[in-house]
C-alpha cells in the first residue's frame, strides 16, 4: 500500500479523496455498481430479508484521536455496525461510509483510518458501496450504514423472549469499560499484559458476526440483542421488546482473566463496569433449556464462548442478583447523550 | 402535532427523542420492522435492484443555522438524497436518518427540523427505517441514507451518454446560487416576490423524483446526473463515464423570471452561477434526439420542463458556448471541501 507523505488533503481535494477511498475497497462488480455515480447499485438475494442499520461516530462525544491509532477508530467505526447486523443474525454484505474532516487533518490519519475499515471489511466479507466525503467546522465525523442479508424467518429480534428461557451472553462482559477507565486516566501503553488487554477491548471490539449468523441459522435463539450501553440496559430493552422480565446471577457473568488481574485491588468486584460499562459488543440473546448443548455447539463452532447468566421471568423487571441475594443498582445504566 | 414548549432535549434523553421521532413519521409495517430493533428489516420488490445514495451535511460547512427555518434544512436533508435516487430513474422507499445534536440545542428546533423531514417524505412517500441520535461537541450533523428500487434494465447511469445525443436540462438553473450569494450577503425576508424565489430555491430545493422514475421507466434516456456541484461539473463527471465530451449554448440554459428579475442590473449575464453555483438539484440527461417528442410528453406529465441545451460530442471536453462565440471559462466549477 503506497503512502504519498507529501500530499496534503486540501492538494488532493474531495475527488482525489474518493479516488483514492475507491482504490483501497474491493467494489461491488457488475451487475452491481459501488462507487461513481449518483447511487450505488445493489441485488439483493431472492428470498432475503435486508437488514440496515447506521451508527454515528463524533470526535469528542464518541472517540478522542488521543485514545489510540486511527486504524483502530476505522476498525471500530464498522465494528458497532456490524454487532448491530450480528445481532439479527444477519450476514453482511454492503456499507457506506461517510466522513466530514477538519481542516488540516493529515493524509496519512485519514489512509491509518481507512486501513482499519479495510481490514474489518475484509475480515467479515462487507464491499464499502458508497458515501460522502466533505470538511468539517469542528470534529472528525463518521457515518457508517451497514446493509447485510437474512432470510425473514431465521431473523432474530428483541421480541421473541418467553419466561422460563435462558439468558445467554457471548465472550466477556466489562472489559470495554474498564479499559476506557484506564484511557480517561491517562493511560499510556506500558507493556502491563492485562491492561493492553482490556484497553484493546475498547479500541478494538470484536463484532461477533459469524456467532450471530451461526445462532439465526440454527433456530435455537428467541430473542437477542447486542450489548452496547450495557448488560443491565440492553437486556432491558430485549426485555421490554419482549414484554417479559429477567434475572440474572453476577456471578454467572463471565469476566476475563485481565479484568480480574486488572482490577485485583477492588473489593468488591466492579460490577457497574460488568453490568452497566457498555461498549463490550458482545451478544445477549434468549433461548429454552432444551437449546442448551446444541448452542453451545454452535457456538464452539464459531469459536466464541457463551454463557448462560441467567432465566428469563415474567416480572417485566431486570434483577441482578448479588451473592449475598440482594439486588445490585448500577449507578447509571448506559451512557446519557443529551 | 403536540409540542411539549417546557421539555428540553436533556430531560428528554435519547430514547425520549427516539420515541418523538418514531411517532412522527409511519412506519414500515410488518413483515417489515422500522425503528425498535439492532437494525430495520426491509423487504426489496422482487426482481428490483436497490438503489442506495448517503449525504452528510454538516453545520457551517453545508448550512448556517440563520439562513432559514430548520424545517426547511429538514426538507433539504431529505431533498438533496432524493435527487441522487431521482438521477438513477429510481423509486424512494426507505431512508435513515442520523443526528448529532449540540448540548443546549432548542427542543422545538429539533422538532422543526423533523418537520420538516416528515413532510418531504410523505411527498415522496419514503419511509424512515432508522438511524442514530447522539450529542455533538461542535455543530449539528445530519446524516441520511435513502434506499430506493427500480428494474435492473431500466435503471439510468451516467455512463451511456453518446456522441449526437441531445443534452437536457429540467428546471431553470442559477436560483439556488443566487440564493446563497444572497444569503451570503445577509438578505433577510422583506417581501420582494423575486428575491424570495430564489432564496426559497436554496433552501427548499425540489428533487425531481417523480421525473427521473418517468424518465427511466419510459426508456428515453442515455445517461443522467444531477446538479449539485453546478451544471459543468456534473455534465462533465457524466461525459468522463460515457468516455465522450458536450457542447452546450449557454443562452438555451433556462433561466427563471426571478433570476432574470433579480440580475437584471447584472451585465453581462452572471453565467458563473447559471453553470456553475451547485445545489441546483435539477436532472442532466442525455437522450438521442429520435426520443424529444417523446420525453417532452412524459416530462409535461411530470409536471416539469425539460430544455435541449446542446449536443454530445466525441471531444472528452465540456464545453460551453457564448453568443459571441466564444468559450465561457467558469472561474471554478464545483464546492472545494477541502
Amino acid at each position: 500500500m503506497s503512502r504519498s507523505t507529501n500530499t496534503s488533503l486540501s492538494s488532493l481535494g474531495e475527488f482525489g479523496l474518493i479516488d483514492r477511498i475507491r482504490a483501497r475497497f474491493p467494489q461491488p462488480a457488475p451487475p452491481e455498481l459501488g462507487i461513481g455515480d449518483d447511487a450505488a447499485l445493489l441485488n439483493p438475494s431472492p428470498g432475503m430479508q435486508l437488514v440496515v442499520s447506521t451508527d454515528l461516530l463524533a470526535e469528542g462525544v464518541h472517540f478522542e484521536r488521543s485514545f489510540g491509532p486511527l486504524r483502530l477508530l476505522g476498525r471500530k467505526a464498522l465494528a458497532v455496525n456490524l454487532s448491530d447486523l450480528a445481532a439479527m443474525g444477519a450476514k453482511p454484505r454492503w456499507f457506506f461510509l461517510s466522513l466530514a474532516i477538519p481542516a488540516g487533518f493529515p493524509l496519512e490519519e485519514i489512509e491509518a483510518l481507512l486501513d482499519g475499515l479495510a481490514e474489518q471489511a475484509a475480515e467479515h466479507g462487507v464491499l464499502l458501496a458508497g458515501g460522502d466525503t466533505c470538511g468539517s467546522k469542528s470534529g472528525l465525523v463518521i457515518s457508517v450504514t451497514v446493509m447485510g442479508e437474512q432470510r425473514p424467518e431465521l431473523v432474530l429480534r428483541r421480541s421473541g423472549a418467553r419466561p422460563g428461557d435462558d439468558v445467554w451472553v457471548s465472550g466477556t462482559l466489562g472489559d470495554s469499560a474498564l479499559g476506557l477507565q484506564l484511557l480517561l486516566a491517562g493511560y499510556e501503553k506500558k507493556g502491563d499484559v492485562a491492561t493492553e488487554y482490556v484497553v484493546s477491548r475498547h479500541l478494538d471490539p470484536t463484532p461477533r458476526c459469524e456467532l450471530g449468523q451461526a445462532l439465526a441459522d440454527a433456530g435455537l435463539v428467541s430473542a437477542m440483542i447486542d450489548i452496547s450501553d450495557g448488560l443491565l440496559a440492553d437486556l432491558g430493552h430485549l426485555c421490554h421488546q419482549s414484554g417479559c422480565g429477567a434475572e440474572i446471577e453476577l456471578t454467572q457473568i463471565p469476566r476475563s482473566a485481565p479484568f480480574d488481574a486488572v482490577t485485583a485491588g477492588a473489593s468488591p468486584t466492579p460490577w457497574q463496569l460488568v453490568v452497566a460499562g457498555g461498549e463490550d459488543y458482545e451478544l445477549c440473546f434468549t433461548a429454552p433449556p432444551a437449546g442448551r448443548a446444541a448452542i453451545l455447539e454452535t457456538a464452539n463452532s464459531a469459536g466464541v464462548p457463551v454463557t448462560v447468566i441467567g432465566k428469563v421471568s415474567d416480572s417485566g423487571q431486570v434483577v441482578a442478583c448479588l451473592p449475598d441475594g440482594s439486588n445490585f443498582q448500577p449507578s447509571a445504566s448506559g451512557y446519557t447523550h443529551f
